[in-house]
Order: C-alpha cells, then sequence, then structure tokens
C-alpha cells in the first residue's frame, strides 16, 4: 500500500468530486478535503435560498459517496496552506498532509470589490448556511411586513434587491417574484403583494452576460412579467442595513460612453448579493503569479506552471485554449476539468504523454421561473417552457444520488400541484425587540 | 366584525393549535402569536436531532395551517407581559394587543437547576434551532473523531453523554446507538465504534419514571443491548467544555437512603440536556401565586384563579382533578387542554354553565429504537415490535399535513430498505484552528 501515490484533492465540489470518482478505482490512495461535508448541488442552490427545496435534497455527504471504496479518505477541514517545495498540505490546526499529486478544486465567492463590509447586510449565495441565511432573511421581511401597520415602514420589508444579473441573481429574483405571487398572497393578509418591489441590479448594459443577447432580452421580458423590476447600468456603492445606494448610467449613447448618472438610495428589508467573483485565498499561497481576479491560469494539461504535480481546476482555474476560448465557470467546466486531470495521473502512472485539456461546449442554461428558463446549445438558442423542461431533466439527472432525484421531482411535481413551495420555517431568528444593527457597529 | 369577541391565543404547540381549530369557525376573532413561525410536532424532534428526518418534516408554518381562516390572525412574535387588568399583552417591541379572552400555552423548557451556564455546553432539544444544533454537534463529533491520530484524546470525540432518562432523553441515546451502529460504521474508517461510549445518566432509581417499573427495566435492557450505558442514581454536578461530572449514589439499601457516593468525571465531546422541566417565566408576569416549578395551578374549566378570561393551557398548566390526578405533560394533554378551553368560550358564548375538564388517559408511548418500543395503555402494557408498530401508526397519524405524512412514510420506509439515515449535513459548523472555548470565558 505504502508505494501507492497519494492524491490529495481540496474541495468536493464538481471537479473535486469528479476527480476522485474517476481515480477511486485506480491503485492510488486519496484524500478529499472540504470545508463542509457535503458536496452541493451548486445550481439548485437557490431553490434552497427561496425555500423551494430543503438542504438535504442538494447535498450528500462526500462520506456517503465514497462510502465502499476504501482507498478514498474524507476529511473535514480547511486547507489553509500549500507548501510546494515540502509537497505537503497544511490544516487549520497545522496538521499536515504530503502528497504526490495535489488537485485544488476550491472554487469562487462572490467579491463585494473591496467592500467586505457589505457582506454583512447583504449575504452571497454559496454555501447551504448561506441559502438559509438568506430564506430566514425574505421570511422574516414578511414577517415584519405582516406586523407594521404603517405603510410607509411596511415599504422596507416589502422591498427586495437581488445584486449581479449573472445566473444566480436572475434565479433568485424570479423565484422571489414567483414565491410571493403564489405562496405568500395566501398566508400573509396586511402585506400587499401589489406594491411588493423586487429590483435586480446589474452594472452592465444587459444581464445574463454569457448568453446571446437575443435571450438575454427574453429574460428581462420574463422577469418583468413576473413583477421583477430590473435596473441594468446600475452600480451599487453603498450597503447598509437600510438598503443599497446605486449609480446610474442614465443613457448609453452610440459610442457606448454613458451621458450622465443619477445616484439614488433604495430602502430594502432583504439585500443579497449574486455579483462579482473572487478566488479562493489558497492559491496565493502557492506564491506563483495569478490572475487580477485571483484564479490562477494553468497549462495545457491544468497544471500550475512548473509544478506538474499540482493542478487547479474549476471554477478557481483560468483555461485558455490556442483558440483563445475558456472554459466558462459552470458545472460542467469544473466537470471536465476533474475528468481531464483523472486523465493526466493516469497517463503519468502509464508513462504516457500528458494529454491537453480541450473544451467541449454542451451548452448552457438559466432558469427565470415557472416553465420559464433560457437555453443555448452551440448555435441553437431558444426559450420558454421546452427551454425550462430541459433545464428540469438536466438538473435532476446531474443530482447524486436516487434519493435526492426521487426527493426533488416529488418537490416539484408536488409544487406543479398545488402551487406551493417547500418548506417556509423560521428556525433560527427571531423578533427582536429594535433593530440594532448601527449601534453595535 | 367589530362586536366579535377577540381571542388571543399565545404558543403554536399542541394545545394553542387546538384551541384554534376549534374555534376558528366561529364568529371570534383570533389572534395566535407564537415566538416560530412555525407548529412544531415534537414528539419526533428527537429525530431531527439525530439526522433522520428534516425540519421541514416535523413542522409546518403557522400560516399555511390557517390560511383559508379569515378570522386568524398568525403574528410572529414574543409575548413579554400579560397586563390582566387593561386586557392586554405586550409584545418584544412594545406592541400591545387587546384581548377579550387569553390562552396562555408557552410550555416548558428544560432546567439547568440554576446553571444556566450549563446550557452553552449541553444544549436542551426543545426547538428546532436546538434539534440542528445537537444534530451537528453530533456529527461534528464524528468528524472530529476521524481526523484525530491519538486514541486517547479521541476518546473525547467517541463519548456522548445524554442527561435525563426521560422520552427525550431515552429516544436520542437509543438513535445516538442506532445510527452509530449502522450508517456510521460505513462512513468514518478512523472511528472505533466498539470505543464509542453512549452513556444515559438518569438522577433517579428508574428511567421512564412515567411508565410502570416492568416496562422501565424493559428500556434499560433495550438500550444496554444497542450498546447504550444507563446511569441510574446518577447527578450531574457539572457541565464543561470537557465534560461533565456526576455523583453516583452506589447502593439504596431497603430503606432507600444511599450507603455511598462516588464523584467521576466523564470527558465527552457532545452532551446533550434532556432533563427538568422550567415553565415560561410569561407566567410570573401574571402576578399569581405559582408552582415551584413555574407552572400554574388552573381551576376546573382551565382558568386562572380569579380571571375566568384568562387560561393557561398544556406543559404550563398544572391540572389536578378531585381525585388527585394531573394531565401529565404529553402531547395529549395539551390537546385536551385546547379542546377543553374551546368548549368553555363556546359554552360562555351561548350563556351557558361552563365544563369542568378531565383528562381521558389514552395511554402514552416511548420509542427506544428502530422496531423496539414502550406502550402503556390504561393497564394495558407492552413493548417491542407491535410497540413500535403502534408508535409509528399514532405519531404518523397525528403528524399534521398529508405531505409531512406522507415525507415522514417515505423516510421512515426508506431508512428501513437502506439502513441508512436521513441527511447527515453539517451546514453551519466549521472546524476550527483550536478550541478555544475556556480562553472566550
Amino acid at each position: 500500500m505504502n508505494q501507492h501515490k497519494h492524491v490529495v484533492v481540496v474541495g468536493a465540489g464538481f471537479g473535486g468530486l469528479r476527480v476522485v470518482q474517476k481515480l477511486c478505482k485506480q491503485p492510488i490512495e486519496i484524500t478529499l478535503i472540504d470545508k463542509t461535508n457535503h458536496h452541493l448541488f451548486q445550481p439548485l442552490l437557490y431553490q434552497v435560498a427561496t425555500a423551494a427545496l430543503a438542504p438535504g435534497d442538494i447535498a450528500v455527504p462526500a462520506r456517503a459517496i465514497f462510502k465502499r471504496s476504501k482507498n478514498v479518505h474524507v476529511l473535514m477541514g480547511e486547507v489553509v496552506f500549500v507548501d510546494k517545495d515540502q509537497k505537503q498540505i497544511h490544516l487549520e490546526n497545522g496538521e499536515r498532509r504530503s502528497f504526490d499529486y495535489l488537485i485544488l478544486a476550491p472554487g469562487i465567492s462572490h467579491s463585494y470589490f473591496g467592500n467586505d463590509a457589505w457582506e454583512k447586510f447583504a449575504p452571497g449565495l454559496k454555501t447551504l448556511a448561506d441559502a438559509l441565511e438568506i430564506r430566514e432573511r425574505i421570511l422574516m421581511s414578511f414577517e415584519k411586513a405582516e406586523r407594521e401597520p404603517d405603510p410607509k415602514k411596511r415599504k422596507r420589508y416589502e422591498t427586495f434587491v437581488i445584486v449581479g444579473g449573472g445566473p444566480t441573481g436572475v434565479e433568485v429574483a424570479g423565484t422571489i417574484a414567483e414565491i410571493s405571487a403564489r405562496t405568500m398572497r395566501e398566508d400573509y393578509e396586511n402585506v400587499n403583494l401589489d406594491l411588493l418591489e423586487i429590483i435586480l441590479v446589474e452594472g452592465l448594459p444587459h444581464i445574463l452576460t454569457a448568453y446571446d443577447e437575443s435571450l438575454s432580452r427574453k429574460a428581462v421580458r420574463d422577469l418583468e412579467k413576473m413583477g421583477v423590476k430590473v435596473m441594468r447600468n446600475s452600480m451599487v456603492t453603498d450597503v447598509n442595513e437600510d438598503g443599497v445606494r446605486i449609480k446610474v448610467r442614465e443613457h448609453t449613447v452610440g459610442n457606448g460612453q454613458s451621458s450622465g448618472t443619477k445616484e439614488m438610495f433604495i430602502e430594502a428589508g432583504t439585500v443579497i448579493w449574486a455579483a462579482g467573483n473572487a478566488a479562493s485565498p489558497l492559491l496565493e499561497t502557492l506564491n506563483v503569479p495569478l490572475e487580477k481576479d485571483g484564479r490562477l491560469r494553468v497549462d495545457a494539461d491544468l497544471s500550475v506552471p512548473g509544478h506538474p504535480e499540482i493542478f487547479v481546476i474549476g471554477d478557481a482555474a483560468r483555461q485558455v485554449n490556442p483558440n483563445g476560448k475558456e472554459t466558462p465557470a459552470i458545472a460542467p467546466g469544473a466537470i471536465q476539468h476533474g475528468d481531464h486531470v483523472a486523465r493526466v495521473i493516469r497517463a503519468d502512472m502509464a508513462e504516457k504523454e500528458r494529454p491537453v485539456f480541450k473544451y467541449f461546449d454542451k451548452g448552457s442554461m438559466a432558469t427565470i421561473g415557472r416553465a420559464r428558463a433560457i437555453a443555448q446549445i452551440r448555435n441553437w438558442r431558444f426559450s420558454g417552457f421546452f427551454a425550462w423542461v430541459l433545464w428540469s431533466l438536466v438538473h435532476i439527472f446531474f443530482l447524486i444520488g436516487f434519493r435526492n432525484r426521487f426527493r426533488v421531482m416529488a418537490e416539484w411535481f408536488w409544487y406543479y400541484l398545488t402551487f406551493r413551495g417547500g418548506s417556509r420555517l423560521i428556525t433560527r431568528k427571531r423578533m427582536e425587540p429594535e433593530p440594532v444593527l448601527r449601534d453595535q457597529e
């Protein structure tokens, strides 16, 4: 056993999980380390945040996935340092583990553009804890609105701002609009749902920039039909407990320059952050040059330049093909990276030449609401009900585990039958005597 | 509408919910106030704590239950004061609501016998937040044990102490033993499950004192077969982050006095508190004499002596029949109280005489593990598989909502087929660099 190579994989997301799945039948010892104890199906995380699904529907303990692979060791812990020279990783408690191969798949988090103080008022959506926090904030807003007799004060709780017009922002905004219109209308008697404001704020002139402009426009129309106000060309300049300050470029003239700006403050009880990307600080400990956004530009085999035994995969890697095309930061990209690194390691073991990575574009999809989605598969673009059915099938198919697939299908079917979302439970938050956040600062 | 009586119900547990269900078709305005936004099926809360069920399986938003009753107003908030003279309740934010009838159903919490500092190290199990906290502590203990190479240090994480040999303590201890033996054995390679210690600590000479002694002895035998160490005659004298200190009365001689005591300290990574009862401090604001344990002894119609418009029901009430029998602090007791208060209010409305409450003993049941339970129905006592089937059927039947019933049945059936418990996700806790709890004090 001891002469077996030891592969350490950091991160149990799509990329990290795939490497382990593809190597676990080889004569290799594998250690999979993650800060959490589970693999999370992130594309459906917004459904946990909006109370449509339960955490257990979209996450599986990493141990459960590899319980039959005796050569796979799952470790819950945080890797804080990579010692390239000693070929060791350091864990949060000072513990060290040696590796022959290291695969870093730490993912990315949202970026507050240097204003980390905003996070407290506008949580991001990357982990199950984030999703549960956002869910409780949304539900608490409705509860507070229900109790507030003064319509002017109530307005604050009836306003939801989502920052960032990427897939996550669009999905969250669409789902809040949907649950408000259906589930909440029955539940809250004092909340006037016609006064509800759901505002999606995007700094660029278009939302869903990864998609064709026609699909982006279709998404805006769908969102507006659902009652979401889409603000484009709008930069967030401040976030505090009362809401967000926004600078809007008013007109964009022919040459792409804006002719004027307008500042406004939107009072909002709930602000959700889905903008910006920042790669994991773990990459900095490699002590090699990084891209401006903190990602590491990998070699053709996905290894770190000068370190063929260390790989970076998934969202944290910047992979550029000779034709200039890059792997997008989506699940299929991470999965293909994982497949490739497993192939590279097998090639090394067979003393063959390492293959070169090439991203295969399977298309991408985003959902906007019940029975509305957009999809772009190579040059084929479509939207509406068929795109949504395809989206549903693909997402159920890729969920890890039969049981989760069954449960998510049952939940969606139930939602279809009854128009009622999943568990709208507030487990942690309580009504507090006074909102004294500002005083605590 | 304005001449309708206004009934305020505090607490959406079994008793409070039942009053509202029985009055909601009357020409009455009802306000149901609870600190949380849901009705919780507390008898199954231990299954959430032990990761067998999800929070959404055993809780339903109170709003969802009464969404079709326009005269029922659900309010999430905390009642902090009862002003008997003004017939008003005060909420946590200073808001006041007037009532014609007030029904207090605030329940009870665990008592740390004056040592509230213990709560931090040994959480109780009364709310969904408690259950999720305990679940994460249990799972984190396994994760820490898995990572700890030193068997002496690991022992601490392999020891679970449950304080209190009532139904909750027995159910928690039994379920931890069960998930350890089945699910955890596959998942953790370094944890030696034979070294695992699950210790149930009870101060009295018997566990499950509400049951016949023969059933109590049967429960001890069942627990021991499952690997739970049952320590009777054992008082907890201290709890800190390292474990619990216990004073054991060594021999009980014929006259019931103990012949000697022994002190010991049990190092334990997880301590769960399921002992003692303390009624809600809200009752103190009524400014009437209370029992030693904080409960209020109610009149024959369940009203507060001298205040026929205020009722206390459920676990917080001490109700004594003329024959000296008391309503036990279990769900059927609270439900019967709720039924009765609804009858009293209807009698008042019809200007009839108020009926007198009489508790109808439907029996009681406790489960010890998969396919093991004890039941006592009047003079009929039984245990084992049949008691467990009955327990399962009764608990599924009384769950609120078809959907929950379906999901819990599906979960239990799945567990039967696969021996695999539900969602073992750790959503909030992380591995911390050092356990520095003591330094923070």
